[in-house]
C-alpha cells in the first residue's frame, strides 16, 4: 500500500514528521506501506511555482491514500488567488474528487475541561459532521468581478448542487449513522435558498432508504445556535460545503482540543486525504511545540478507511489514548501547572505506546 | 411620531403586548407617539393570505419606524415559499431598504452564570454584530432549480455585492465602532469567494476614511471558531447577510440569555424595524412564559434610532436593568431555585420601574 505524504507549511512539517515516526514503527512490526514526500501549498510553490505541482497531483493520483498536514502562511498573502497555498488544497480535492469530509468532533475524557464551553455541555462529546467538499459555492459557475448596469464593479459567485452531488453525500451520511447512535441532521437554508429546498428534498428521499436512520433539519443559523446551545442533541451533521466549513470549524472548536481532532476526505471508492482539522499555526510553526496528536489520529482514520488496516488503526488509537492517560500534554492541551512536552516527545511518546 | 406594530406570529402577540404598556405609559407621561397594529408572517397570511399584507406595507411605509414581535409557526410550514411568515420578513425588508442591521450580544451581568460558555469567557461580553440585510445570496438572480446538461435537477442561487452596497454597510460599521471600542473585525470568505475578495478590497477603501478606527479581516470560519474560543476580543462585526444570519445567532446564543437580545434594521435615514433577536417560539406561545425585555429593549433602541428620543430609550433601558438587579426574572434567564414570573408580570415589573 502506497501513502503520499504531504507535509505543506507552517506547522505541517513537524507535525507530519511525527505521523511518520509512528509509520516507521508499524512497517518494522510487519505492515505492508510504503510512502513518498512531496510538497503542496506554499511549499508546493516554493519548490515549483505551484500550489499543487504536476508531480505532487500524480503521486497522490497513484497513492492509495494521503495524508497531509497543513497548508499555509502569511508570507504568500500576497500572491494572485490561483498561486495561493489554499489554492492546493482545493484542486487536490476537487482532482481526486474527495466530495465527502468527515470532521469528528469528539471531547476526550481527559481534555474536557480544556473547552471553552462549561464541562458538563461538552463531556462525552462525539459528533461528526459529513460536509458535502466538491461543489456548492466553492466550485459554482459563473463567478468573478464584473461591472453591473449601473456602472458599478459587483462581485459574484454561483451556489449550486445537482441531484447526484447531494445523494452521494447523503449516503455518506446515513451509512456513518448507521455505525454510530443512527441519527441524522441535515442542515440547510431552505427558507431562503433554492440549492437548500433541493437538497432537503433529496436528503429526505434518501433518507427513506434507512428507515433505522431518523432524519431531522435544521437551519443553519439555528444549527450555530444548536452547537452552542447543546451540541450533545446531534449525532452526524450532514451539510454542505459552505455550511460545513463553517459549522465543523465551530463544533471542533467547542471540544476545545482543536489538536486532537482528525479529518478525512473520500472519494466514492474510500481513497481518502487524511488531515488535522487544525490549520498551519504560523505563529508556533519551527518552534516544536505543536500538537502532533491530530495527525497521528489522521493516520489512524487513513489505515481504517483507506488502506482497510483496522487493526493497526485501532493500534495508533489505544496508543494515543495510553499517552493521553500518561498525563502527557503538549502546550496547547496542558492543564495549568503541567509542563508541555515538545512536538517530538508527543510522538516519541506514542511510538513508546505502540 | 408613528410606530407601526406588527406582532406576528407564535410568542411575538404576547412580549409585544408588553412593550405597548412600556410604550402607553411613556405617552401617558408626555411622550409624543401614536401607534397602530397591523398583521405580518403567518397572521398576515391567515388574514389576507399575504404573509406582508399591502395594508401592512403601506402603513409600515408611513411609520417613523416599525416594532416586531416574530415571524413563523409550524402550521405554515407546507405553504408554497413565497406565503411562508419568513417571505413577510424578507420582504418588508428589502422593500424599506432596511440593509443595516445591528445585533448587539451583550451580557448582562446577572445572567452571565447563564452562558454555555464559562463565565469568565463572556462575563462583560459587548459586540455587535453589523450585518448587511437586502443584498448577498439571500436576493441574488438568477436562483431556482434547472435540469442540467447531465439531465439531472439542480438547485442554484446567486451570491452578489455590488461596491455601493459593501460601502454602505461599511460606513454603518465604522460609524458604530466610533461610538464603541473603535475596532472593526470584517468577515468574509476570501480565500474561495470572489465576491468576498471585492468585500475585502471595498471596506479596507471605506476603511481608510476612518483612521481612529482599527480594522481587520477574519475567514467567516475562523470567526465562528474565534466566537467560542474568546468572543471578547471582538467590538464591531462587519459581515454579509449570509454570514451574519450565521454568525449572529452563534453570538447571540454564547449570551446565554437570547430572550434579552433587542436588534434593529435600518435604512438609510435611521428609520428602522426592531425585534427580538430570539424567534415565534411556537413551543412555548400562548402560556404566558416568554421572556419580553428583548421586545422591551427592541423599543428602547426604536426610540434611540429613528424616534431621536435618547432620554425616553435610556429611561426604559434603565427600567430593565433595575428589574434584573431587583431579581425578577422569566423562565428562560430564572437561575436555579429561582421562581420565574410570567410575561406579563415581568412587562408591569418594568412599566412599574420606569
Ligand atoms: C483553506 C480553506 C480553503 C479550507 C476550506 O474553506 O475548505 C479550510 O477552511 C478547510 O475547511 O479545509
Ligand atoms: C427567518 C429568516 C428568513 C431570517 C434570515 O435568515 O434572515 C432570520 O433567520 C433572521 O436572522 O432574521
Amino acid at each position: 500500500m502506497k501513502i503520499a505524504i504531504l507535509p505543506g507549511d507552517g506547522i505541517g512539517p513537524e507535525i507530519v514528521a511525527e505521523a511518520v515516526k509512528v509509520l516507521e514503527r508499524l512497517r518494522r512490526d510487519g505492515l505492508d506501506v510504503e510512502w513518498t514526500h512531496a510538497p503542496i501549498g506554499g511549499a508546493g510553490y516554493d519548490a515549483y511555482g505551484d500550489p499543487l505541482p504536476a508531480s505532487t497531483l500524480a503521486l497522490a493520483k497513484a497513492a492509495d491514500a494521503i495524508l497531509l498536514g497543513a497548508v499555509g502562511a502569511p508570507k504568500y498573502d500576497a500572491l494572485p488567488r490561483e498561486k495561493r497555498p489554499e489554492q492546493g488544497l482545493l484542486r487536490i480535492r476537487k482532482e481526486l474528487e474527495l466530495f465527502a469530509n468527515l470532521r469528528p468532533a469528539l471531547v476526550h475524557d481527559e481534555l474536557a475541561a480544556a473547552s471553552a464551553l462549561k464541562p458538563e455541555r461538552v463531556a462525552g462529546l462525539d459528533l461528526l459532521i459529513v460536509r458535502e467538499l466538491t461543489g456548492d459555492i466553492y466550485f459554482g459557475q459563473p463567478r468573478g468581478i464584473r461591472v453591473n448596469a449601473a456602472g458599478e464593479r459587483e462581485g459574484f459567485d454561483t451556489m449550486v448542487y445537482a441531484e447526484g452531488e447531494i445523494r452521494r453525500i447523503a449516503h455518506v451520511a446515513f451509512q456513518a449513522a448507521r455505525k454510530r447512535r443512527k441519527q441524522v441532521c441535515s442542515v440547510d437554508k431552505a427558507n431562503v435558498l433554492e440549492t437548500s429546498r433541493l437538497w432537503r428534498e433529496v436528503v429526505t428521499a434518501v433518507g427513506r432508504e434507512y428507515p433505522d436512520v431518523a432524519l431531522t433539519h435544521m437551519y443553519v443559523d439555528n444549527a450555530a445556535m444548536q452547537l452552542v446551545r447543546n451540541p450533545k442533541q446531534f449525532d452526524v451533521i450532514l451539510t454542505g460545503n459552505m455550511f460545513g466549513d463553517i459549522l465543523s470549524d465551530e463544533a471542533s472548536m467547542l471540544t476545545g482540543s482543536i489538536g486532537m481532532l482528525p479529518s478525512a476526505s473520500l472519494d466514492a471508492h474510500n481513497k481518502g486525504l487524511y488531515e488535522p482539522v487544525h490549520g498551519s499555526a504560523p505563529d508556533i510553526a519551527g518552534q516544536g511545540v505543536a500538537n502532533p496528536l491530530a495527525t497521528i489520529l489522521s493516520l489512524a482514520m487513513l489505515l481504517r478507511y483507506s488502506l482497510g488496516m483496522e487493526e493497526a488503526a485501532r493500534r495508533v488509537e489505544r496508543a494515543v489514548g495510553a499517552v493521553l492517560a500518561s498525563g502527557v500534554r503538549t502546550a496547547d492541551i496542558a492543564e495549568p501547572g503541567v509542563k508541555p512536552v515538545s512536538t517530538a516527545a508527543m510522538g516519541d511518546a506514542v511510538v513508546a505506546a505502540l
